[in-house]
């Protein structure tokens, strides 16, 4: 299944990096890409990805995620 | 409210600090303590503290994140 969320505070190359090796390790992600013009990360993975688990390496990487519209 | 997990490959101070520098930016986190003797990590915040963004913190800082028994 696909998760889709805006990050709206990621600026730059390395936010994007830091984000991504994040998402990357949590359990059931297979793939995480972040454009940092649009802000949508979208993150593939199993049946199980949550997308509050998502959520929390966001935040706990320091940004916000925000729902998509 | 409280939520408590078990962090079974914390070992040292750099992982405490790491995994409670994580947990301290999740939304709704007001306060967090990982004991690296029990391997428990106790999370307090307010009543939408939601477990799974924990467990995603401390994934997405590169440690594993266990249901208490």
């Amino acid at each position: 299944m696909t998760v889709e969320l805006r990050v709206p505070d990621a600026t730059c190359g390395h936010c994007k990096s830091t984000i991504e090796s994040a998402i990357i390790e949590v359990d059931d992600v297979d793939k995480v890409e972040l454009d940092l013009e649009t802000k949508r990360l979208t993150v593939e993975g199993s049946s199980a990805l949550d997308i509050q688990r998502i959520t929390g390496a966001i935040e706990g990487a320091g940004y916000t995620a925000e729902q998509l519209p």
